[in-house]
Order: C-alpha cells, then structure tokens, then sequence
C-alpha cells in the first residue's frame, strides 16, 4: 500500500483523504455547475455525480469506498426487494464467518487458482501472530460447503437453501466507485439438491430472479447467457449471467449464477443418504449480486443533470418544492404543500424542500440526485387547486389536481419507471451489431461500440485471439441466439450457434 | 490458532468441524430427551439448546460462529425493529469500509491502547506483503472520524445523524455462542453535533432507544445508568448501559451508548464553522447494540424445554398442528388447518407442521425451538369449529372458536409478550439485593447472586478491590437510585449514592 494525494479522476487512486477544509460552500451560486457533461465523458461524469451527490466518497485504503447515506439508502431498497423475491422462492438468510483458512480455500484446485491472487490475509491477532493465516472471504463457497458437509445427512435435508448478504474483500489493481471495489457488499446464495436436475433448474431459476429484478426494477435490460469455459466462474461447471451495456457501449455482468456440479460436494465432502439407502454427493449452486449494479444503474439512466433513478428504488421518489410568490400568499403555499406532503407520505417515500434556497437551486440539487418526479407548488397553483408534477427524465410538466395528487403521483412514476427502460431497451438493442468477420468487427467496434454477435467455433484460442485483437471478450452465449450453422470469424472452422462479445468493465 | 478436536462443552475450543457423519437420526424418537436442564447447568443447556434448535453452529476457527437461518431470522426481526426507532429519529444508514490502516486507530491514545490488543491484522494481499498493516475494524470511530472531518465543515452539516449495520472483530480469548465471539453482527451509530449538550441530549436518547426496545420488544427487562471510569468505552468521556441480570444471578451488558466529547473530534480535526463565524470542533457520540443480545434472550426466557421466543421478534409466532383422528376424519382436519393457516398468515409468521410425526414430537420440536404459541385442531375442534391455542411459557391451553382465530392469537400474543417481561421483571427485582458492608456483599454473592447495590467512594482502588475480593464489577451507577449519604462499603470514606455491583458476562 502506498500513499498518493487524494484525487478525483474518476479512478481510485492510492489515496488518503484530505484534511484541508475548503470554504463553506458559496449559497448564491448554481448547485452543479461543475459536474461534466455525461455526454462528452462518460468516466469523469461517473465519478463526478457520485461525489456530488453524496452517493460514495475514498477511503484511505487504495480500491475502498465509503458508502453515504443516499447512495446506502439505494442498496436498501435493492436488498429489500430482492431478498423479497429470494424469500418468495424458499432461500432463507444466514450468516457465515468473515474468515476461513488458507487450507480451506484450496480444497477445490480451480476454485483457489481463481481467488487466491486476490485474498486478503490476516497474519496478527492483538501482538501474537497466528499458525496458519486466515483469509478474508472472496466468496464462501469453500465456508458453505464446509458446514453443509455437516448438517446434510440424509435426502430429507435436501434441498438447501440459503443465502447470505455480507461483504467480501477481493484485492484489486483498478478501481472504480461501485463497479470494482476492493471491498463489497453483496448476496451469495448457497445451495445443494439431491438430483443435477434440481441444481440446474436452481441456477436457472435465480438467474430469472436476477433478470426480472434488474429489468422490472432498475429498468435496466440484459442479455442473459452462458459464460464461456474461460470467463466462468472458478470451480463451476457452468456459469450463466446477465448483461447489461453501458452508454459508452461496454458490456456489464450484472449477476451470475453458477451451476456447481459435484465439483464443491467432493471436495468438501458433502454426501447425504439417497431414498434407496445409498449415500450420494449432493449437487449445488451459488449466486450472486453485488453492489455493482448500481454503477450500471448510475451510467445506464443518468444524463447531463445527474442522475436519474428508477421510482421502484429511488430513495427519494418524490420531491416537493414550494414556488414562493408574493408576501401574503406564503402561507397558502406552505398550508398546500404540507397537505401534499401529508397526502403522499404514506405511499411514497418523499422529501419536502423547505430550504432558503431558490426554486433554481433545488430543482437542480434534486435533478442532481436523481429524484425521478418533482412536485411544484406555487401561488398560481394554490389558486387553481393543482400541482405541477415534472417528470426528472424528460422534463414534461404534467398540472395534477391537488385532490387527485397520490393517484397522478403514481401514474406518473409508474411511467417515468417504463419510459427509463423503454429508452434503455431501445439504446441496447440499438447496439446489437452482426459480424460476420474479423474486419467487420473490428470496424463496429470502433464506429459504434457495442455488444457483436458472431460465430465462433468453441476454442479457447479463438476466444484469446479476438481478445487480443479487440478487447471484446465472450460476454455469453445469450439464450436468445437461435441456432445458426456459420463459420468462426477467426479460424474458419464450423460454428453452431453464435457468441454476444463486447469490451466489458 | 491452534486446533482440538470438535467439542461442545458450553465454551467455545479451538476446533475444527468433524466430518465423521452421524446416522440418519432414527424417526420413532423423542425429539429433545437430550437436552441438558435449565434448571440443573444453564451454561450446558444455553449450548445445547443453541445447536438443538439450530440457532448457531461453531466454525473451524476459534471464536467464530455461523448463524444458522433460525438465529440469523431472530436477528432480522431484532434488526428491522430497532432499525425503525432509529429511523424514526433521523438517523440514517450507511456503509463504512472493513479495514483500516493500524496509524488511524492510534490517533486516539485511550482508544488504541483499549482496542489494539484484540484487533485482528491484516498485513498481506495475494502474493504481496502490505507497506502497512492493516486492522479490520475492531469498531468504527476512527473511520467514522476520518470522515466526518471531511463532511463536515458548517454548522449547516450538523447534526450528522449516521449508523451502520456491519460486522466486527475483536479478538477472544474464552468466546462463547452470541454472548462473546470474536467476529459479532452489531448496529454502530456515530453522530456529530454542534454543542455539548445537543451530544448529550442525543446519547440520553440512544440509550432510551435501547431501553424500549430490550424491554419492550425483546422483554428483557434493564437496569439503566452510567459506567464507572474503569469501566467505560476506550476514548469516551461518560459510557450509558442498560444492564440485564441473567438467571444465574450474573448481569449482561446489554447496549451501550457513549458520550464521546471533543475527544475524537480533536483526535481527527473534526471541526465547523459555527453561525458566529468561529471554527470549532464538534460533539461526538457513538452507541451500539451487537448478537449479544440473543444470548441474553436465550437465557432470560428459555426453560427446560428449550428456548421461549417473545412474540414480537419471533422467527415463527404461531405453530398450527394437526392432531390426526380416525381414517375419516383426516381431510375435516387437513381443511380446518389449511383455513386456519389462510386466516393467520397474513398478519402472523405462522408455521403448518404437515410432517409424518407425531404431535407429541411435534410440540417438543417447536417448544425446543421456542414458538411462543401453538395451535391444535384435531377431528373434536373441527365438530367443534374450535382450535386450542397452548402458551409456550406455561402451556395454558385456550379453546377460540374458529371464526375468531385471528383475533384469538393476538390477543394470546400480546399476553404473553407481557408476562415474559412481568416474569423477567419479577425475577430480576427479587434479586436486587442492598448491602451495607462487604461481608454482607459477599453473603448475598454466595446465597443468592444477582444485583447488589452498595456506597462505594468514587475512587478506582476501591473498585478494584470488590472486583478481587468478589468477582463482582460496577455494571453502573443506576438512575433510579437516588442521592443517599452513606459510607463506602471498602474504606469507609462517604459517598453520596450507590453503585450496581454483579459478577457479568
């Protein structure tokens, strides 16, 4: 770990955080003057609305975050509708050690090649050293399978399934806020089944579970898709994902789920008593979402103003902002927009701006922050008994009666929830380009970067080639590719179906 | 670390998980003939009922435990209830990193030499060793005081109000389930205020916080007050607790709440610059509550069948089991049983044992795992269109007529949400015993531990000497005792009130 001024360019430098104090912050100046247009760049933008709207901030620890309450407030509601649709589906929660041994993690050979050049050792406890170093947790198969090994005894504990939301340390050279930290916080299910076929329609079902939740909820489409041999995860005999793509045309994985095979059971010993009296390896599973997802959700809605997030998870979904007139009629307005408040606080999660700021200030603090609806409320509209919703995507001013405020307010977030992924939908498959060779490839990448769907032929040394020659790499073999005789754009050789490649974060 | 071999001994070893499989347990059995008395060794029942209902289990490492989905559903339940109150407060969450770097803990001189003996270090990353080590937190003021001193910077940002649910390491020497583990589940709150009495106000709240929420919602009840100098946090100018007394006469720390002063504010330059222009630094507090509390929920209201789970956290309120009857009578039943659940599930965490038990094993199973209320319907309820609702706390049985079932088990619920908490109650104030000089202190230790209050002078010698002679500490200056002119029980010197002397946890 080495020690670098605190930076701010859109990458995680080895930073610690400043302690100059800056001047208290000017109040007659424009909220955001300053954050870079998302359009002209993608990556300072990134990093700039994050600190500007107190999503996450550097620690002093190279590829660490610290999580704000706002930014926090967006995991909360992530966590709670998905473990909503986990707990819908039989999983229950638990919570497994931070630490486990070295010899632990290498008692599935594929597995520790994958994590042990990111582990986290713990050598030192209080001023004695330990005997055996201990490992900080990359993902917990290794812990799971340890204790299923011992409490799975017969058919009738199976199926397993359990889940854990914690976080895991993984050490990384690049960083970036959210998309790629050192430490995360996810959810990892664990599970084990007494048949392949039950673990498979296991892994697939949790990968609907995702798809679902990130398309319904964060509005974010994907391509959901096998990983091929090289890009699947350590120790799996399968790998699906979902993916997503960003504005800048790189390819995201937004959660993946593993079908493990009997590859953890031998290795951990986990055996059970079949009905017919034989003892068996059970078959499991893992899964995963992290909070990565929200760099997507970030990049994927966003525009120039800030950000932009979807009603399903916003954690402000309303915000009321009183438009001040004339002397006598501030308490028409104030009376007004408290009744608002009152009407809507039940059902929507909403925050009243009472500030001495000015209207200008606070639409462009709430626009910053990503507030999906505004509600104004001024003299004008206190005489004609109504309210003015405005739409944070597209600005539309929609004039409700105050009356009918809860029901306009819901019609409306439903909307702007459907436009955001309709628009995202639309950009996505707007950048599903067809290669039928290297060159046209080549050139799609560099005129309108995006996913590329190809033939390949199934090698690994195809796979590397195109790699090395593009930066794309296989992001899946997507479900919704029909089967296709063609020819690999690398060697030639016959190809049944084709792969979606992009360059990916 | 060093490894035993795996044992269950009511502490927690040096152990690694056996492999070795039991037999598939045989079906005709009793569910729980095995389970230690309360009443005979509660240190041998605590452990014993923890691994029967699968609360928790041990891991291959000293110290740490796994929380299995039924303990880790009580943590939920505990989690999301004491969430609410500190919402409803203006607090907020967020999400501060897992390790820093070992100089940060050192800013603070009483804070590093109070913590740095138990901390856990981390002082490599894959293959390469670190520059500096680094801690994981062993709790999180410097980190939260690294921060704040960034955030902050005007009286405009305070109060800052945040909290964080996490997990922490401190490293053990004799660990036992929930109530001592070296890596515990716990909720740090870490606020920042603009005076000293705002501060204190808010660490008075916190506490009360506490308060209602251990007695009202977990029903234990509590001894509030002020820790002695000796006993206090590392780093704290006053430390806040509610005590708990166990059934062996022994107190439990229950939550703690810490008025931190300008101590960690100068430690890491936390200041504002205040309405009169001034730059100050601001007033910090900290309070937290970890998975030690189970423990104390355990022993509180557990019995000699197994665990009693007041209603309000309850991982499962209500059990409905059907008592078979003659061949013809299996579908009245079965359909009486299906209603019942229909009409509870939406308002209660109900469970349907369906299993091919018998019911007698089935209401030992669930009074082991400790459902506060069991619902009978066999082949005469179903004539009857009744069911019989059992108290797990004294097994009174209660006949509600069907329609009324709802209605029935609330109020049930409530009942015995209260009587564990008057029976807690009763219990902890026939064990506050007032002594006027050591040999009547030790008497009472020796009769009949549990609570004992007594003039002490204020100095820390003569604490030290009780804590040598008898085992017992000061867990507080009580609020409810009042000022008294009395003479300190070891040298005789006056003191003006009494203190609250217990051997603890």
């Amino acid at each position: 770990m080495t020690n670098r001024p605190s930076q701010n360019d859109g990458e995680f430098g080895y930073i610690y955080v400043s302690t100059v104090k800056d001047e208290a912050p000017d109040m007659n100046q424009t909220f955001v003057t300053e954050l870079t247009k998302k359009s002209e760049d993608l990556s300072r933008w990134y990093t700039d609305v994050i600190l500007k709207a107190e999503l996450a901030d550097y620690w002093m620890i190279h590829g660490f975050q610290v999580v704000r309450p706002y930014g926090y407030a967006l995991w909360e509601n992530i966590q709670s509708r998905l473990d909503a649709r986990f707990k819908a589906t039989g999983h229950r929660n638990a919570y497994f050690p931070l630490l486990l041994p070295g010899s632990l993690l290498e008692k599935e050979a594929e597995h520790v090649a994958g994590f042990a050049p990111e582990v986290a050792w713990v050598t030192a406890a209080g001023s004695e050293e330990l005997t055996e170093r201990l490992a900080i947790r990359p993902t917990s198969e290794a812990i799971f399978g340890t204790m299923y090994a011992k409490w799975i005894q017969s058919w009738r504990d199976l199926p397993l399934l359990l889940n854990q939301w914690c976080s895991v340390l993984r050490w990384e050279k690049a960083t970036r806020f959210f998309l790629r930290t050192t430490e995360f916080l996810w959810q990892e299910g664990h599970t084990a089944h007494r048949t392949d076929e039950e673990a498979r329609d296991e892994t697939m079902r949790m990968l609907e579970i995702y798809r679902d939740f990130v398309e319904n909820d964060l509005a974010i489409p994907v391509i959901p898709g096998q990983k091929s041999e090289a890009e699947k995860f350590a120790g799996a005999e399968a790998t699906y994902t979902i993916e997503a793509l960003m504005p800048d045309g790189q390819a995201l994985q937004s959660a993946t789920s593993h079908f493990l095979g009997q590859n953890f059971a031998r290795a951990f010993d986990i055996t059970f008593q079949d009905q017919d009296g034989v003892r068996k390896n059970v078959w499991t599973t893992s899964w995963g979402l992290s909070w990565r997802i929200i760099g997507a959700l970030i990049m994927t809605h966003g525009d120039d103003s800030g950000l932009i997030f979807p009603p399903k998870v916003a954690p402000i979904q309303v915000v009321v902002i009183p438009i001040p007139g004339k002397a006598g009629d501030e308490q028409a307005v104030r009376d007004a927009v408290e009744n608002a408040r009152r009407s809507l606080a039940g059902q929507f999660r909403v925050e009243v701006d009472l500030s001495d700021r000015t209207p200008g200030w606070k639409y462009s603090e709430w626009e910053l922050r990503g507030v999906p609806l505004r509600v104004e409320i001024g003299p004008r509209d206190v005489r004609n008994s109504q309210a003015v919703l405005v739409r944070r995507d597209h600005r539309e001013k929609i004039p409700v009666p105050l009356a009918n405020l809860a029901s306009g307010v819901q019609d409306t977030l439903d909307r702007v929830q459907t436009s955001l992924f309709q628009r995202a939908k639309a950009f996505l498959e707007s950048r599903v380009a067809r290669a039928e060779s290297l060159a046209d490839f080549q050139r799609i990448l560099k005129e309108e970067p995006g996913f590329i769907v190809a033939h390949w032929c199934g090698s690994a040394e195809c796979e590397a080639a195109i790699k090395a020659q593009t930066g794309a790499t296989i992001r899946c073999l997507p479900f919704r590719e029909p089967r296709e005789a063609g020819v690999c754009i690398i060697d030639g050789k016959p190809s049944e179906k084709r792969a979606l490649f992009a360059r990916a974060y």
